[in-house]
């Protein structure tokens, strides 16, 4: 069907299209293999020298047949991922991605569709996950957004907004140094290092963030942020931002929204809600309640990645003010005029909403994700997680050898392994080694953090694919590995050496 | 080989992994088959209503079969894209895409690493990108860098990183209003927007961006920039950066960067290169010469998904400061406590170089990108749209219907249709009409600017499709189209109707 191209010219699709097809296939074959088998391989495994070393070699000038770089990627990468996609990863919040979501990836990839703006199709679909979005989280159908990389460049984007709805001046052509007096954001002690990354980025300065205490279920104290707020004015400050999260990274906590909206409201304050993961809770029945003030706030950022499974990298950020959210960003040069006709119409462009200009098709494997599976799956395996949370919090309540750190509040579990006469410093050691002997064993991967001041087993339960006997695996590894390693320690050094080179 | 989960859970895998192989299988046939027909189809199609609408169904709540899904993608969606896809499409400047990166996507998606960090194969991955990038660049081996979404936040990390390096205070502790003066920044009166909006996002504000006339050729006139430095300072203010632009988005011109380069050195001034898609021809005989000094500048920013086609989205900075890159972005509170062995291992973290915490395997479309083609014959790519944009200057100035408005320096050709009697005001008009039609029949897609106020056809060759026989369907059609739309405006009204509503 192809026409012949002219001579002298030689465009990079392929001599043989159908090589090229089988290449694909091949390729389908061997990485939904590898998904399918994921429960039989170790959670994770370390990188080999040598793929590291192959992973060295110089800018390639000579092409190389696909086959064999699909070969390459089968051997040298397919085995080495994140660990993700294994039923027993509970590191950080990571979502462990879904094959409808790949679908939808491989599709934008041989679609390569541009979405900064312009008219055609995946601007609609965009435009339809913004819309799904905003009935979730009870926005307006006025509400603008945006699909973005995560939680971190959403919140970026919010706070943009808000500096340019609260600032007493034109900000974006000004700068703040023109401000006539500092503004000022609030967050709890708890909220995640992207709020506080954001202030640095816009130029607010990480001391314009102010940290609020929290209460001892880990949310934000609206006692304390109203003395804070009040100080602030009095002293000649403007109050502008706060920031509440509604699923914390070290605990799950939900700070109480609903006061702290009405708080807001009544100060003039923006409010913009960190949901990052524990905002889709508000799908499930015993989450929809604490997280239904979302719909109060001015702006919200979340993920796709984590709990609903979308393959990495994908996010969204919905901002109330279209009109701010827009003047924050919106910029046509001339090269960029919109056209009433054809592929320069489609008004209004992506990228009058944030900082890009060249936007992938993001939102396809989010469209496969939602519709292959129903939202109402996917709350159910949200709200699965919350219940093998509860589950594991009470397993570790129900030994004398495990400490739960901190109460189960989402989907989260916080613990340590304990043992009589072992100081806080040695107790942070052990648990940070039992940590690194369960991800180099390849059987289980829970990350660390400190919960005041102990150090923490962190199981963060984002993942579908988890069952209850997962969960029996990791308590069971834990409690054997405790006495193990504390055993080692008390051997001779040399008995140390194969744990410590474990690779 | 998959073991049963525990009664009560239940993934969102498939329960049939063979039924989920065939629809990759026919995903495959059906996009590989569009890719490869796409020379027989229009440039672009209008979405029609019908798609549109059922775009607008809410949020679903029941699952639906993925092989339905697909159907209504291949009906839908695949055949109303952006249509860079097309040899014909000239517009905006878009890569053209290509198989081995839609590959790498798709294993992308079906591996879903995240790269914020830690010790996993997608990381040095990464890293060997960056390597090459260097390479291409001339950068040294110590230099940092991070794959973007695209150049326009390669643009804001660079320049954040400018502001740690070249402020006078911790900007990132204590903000932009802390300073002791106001820091400047120069770009040429033709840089992208995405340099202004950069400004405005970090705080600094538009008019910190100062523009800088150019010269008869367009590019950043460095005597009018010097007398704007000395200025600056003589009034106090603290001229920081200048954003040299490497291929402009009008015409393609490259600033006159060694002189620059020594000027900034001389001056103390961060120089950063915009080199959105114009670096890239540092690769061709022809452009190595006047783009070889980006290897004097501090920091560089260009895209992967233009002029090298890698599937949508995929962007580059480099930064030879790796200290202050590092200390731009870097922050790492408990939960993401380093750790020396197991997963948590891996330093440095990506998320230290840059605003994203969750970072998707972009890497592995543009290794499939590279190593699938070798560096040589992505090169000639460039090289032959160079050559083409020669061509087809030279043609339009062979016919006295035509007229180019800009030489014709890198792959961008700006000229337009012109008939005895009529004004500016008029020419605009007929121009962009024309560039509507050539849309909206299909033929082609160039898009519209203005050069020195006067309203273009621009036609960017970033495209590895097209050959001189498209060319010349081009002008072929603008030089038909002019005389029908003028002969049309002549006519009753009624006789507009159908070329107005045109779909």
């Amino acid at each position: 069907m192809r026409r012949r191209p002219a001579a002298g010219d030689d465009s990079l699709d392929p001599a043989d299209w159908e090589a090229l097809k089988r290449v694909f296939h091949d390729a389908v074959e061997q990485a939904v293999d590898h998904l399918r088998d994921i429960r039989e391989a170790p959670v994770w495994r370390p990188t080999p020298d040598a793929v590291k070393a192959r992973l060295e070699a110089p800018l390639p000038r000579a092409p190389e047949a696909l086959e064999a770089l699909l070969a390459r990627f089968a051997e040298d990468m397919l085995p080495y991922g994140t660990g993700n996609l294994h039923p027993r990863f509970f590191g950080w919040v990571h979502g462990s991605g879904n094959p409808a979501g790949a679908l939808g990836e491989m599709l934008a990839g041989l679609m390569n569709c541009n979405l900064g703006g312009r008219d055609h199709v995946a601007v609609y679909v965009e435009r339809q996950i913004l819309r799904w979005c905003k009935e979730i989280f009870g926005f307006p159908a006025g509400a603008s957004g945006l699909l973005t990389s995560g939680t971190s460049m959403g919140t970026v984007i919010a706070l943009a907004v808000a500096r340019t709805a609260r600032g007493e001046i034109d900000v974006r052509r000004r700068g703040l140094a023109a401000a006539p007096r500092p503004m000022l954001g609030y967050a709890s002690s708890e909220a995640h290092g992207a709020v506080a990354k954001a202030f640095e980025l816009l130029g607010f300065g990480r001391e314009a963030l102010r940290q609020v205490p929290v209460d001892a279920d880990f949310r934000l104290s609206l006692p304390l942020l109203a003395e804070m707020v009040a100080a602030d004015r009095a002293r000649g400050c403007l109050p502008a931002v706060v920031v509440a999260s509604a699923g914390t990274v070290n605990t799950g906590a939900i700070d109480d929204l609903a006061p702290l909206a009405a708080f807001c409201r009544a100060e003039g304050l923006w409010l913009h809600v960190d949901a990052a993961f524990g905002g889709l809770a508000a799908l499930t029945p015993d989450f929809a309640a604490p997280l239904a003030a979302i719909a109060e706030a001015h702006s919200v950022a979340f993920d796709f990645h984590k709990w609903l499974h979308v393959p990495y990298d994908a996010g969204c950020v919905l901002v109330k003010d279209e009109a701010a959210h827009r003047a924050t960003f919106a910029s046509r040069p001339d090269y960029l005029a919109p056209a009433e006709r054809g592929l320069a119409g489609g008004e209004p462009w992506f990228c009058e909403y944030g900082p890009e200009l060249s936007r992938g098709f993001r939102a396809l494997k989010v469209w496969f994700t939602i519709k292959a599976h129903g939202i109402d799956r996917l709350a159910e395996a949200i709200a699965r997680n919350c219940r093998q949370a509860r589950l594991l919090g009470r397993a570790v309540e129900s030994h004398a050898d495990l400490e739960l750190l901190a109460p189960v509040g989402l989907n989260i579990v916080c613990f340590r392994f304990v043992a009589p006469g072992l100081g806080e410093a040695e107790l942070a050691r052990l648990n940070r080694a039992i940590v690194a002997e369960l991800q180099m064993r390849g059987i289980a991967a829970p990350s660390t953090t400190r919960i005041r001041g102990r150090t923490a087993i962190r199981v963060a339960l984002t993942n579908h694919r988890t069952t209850t006997e997962d969960l029996a695996i990791l308590v069971s590894a834990v409690r054997r590995l405790g006495p193990e390693l504390l055993a080692a320690e008390a051997a001779p050094a040399a008995a140390l050496l194969p744990l410590a080179t474990g690779r």
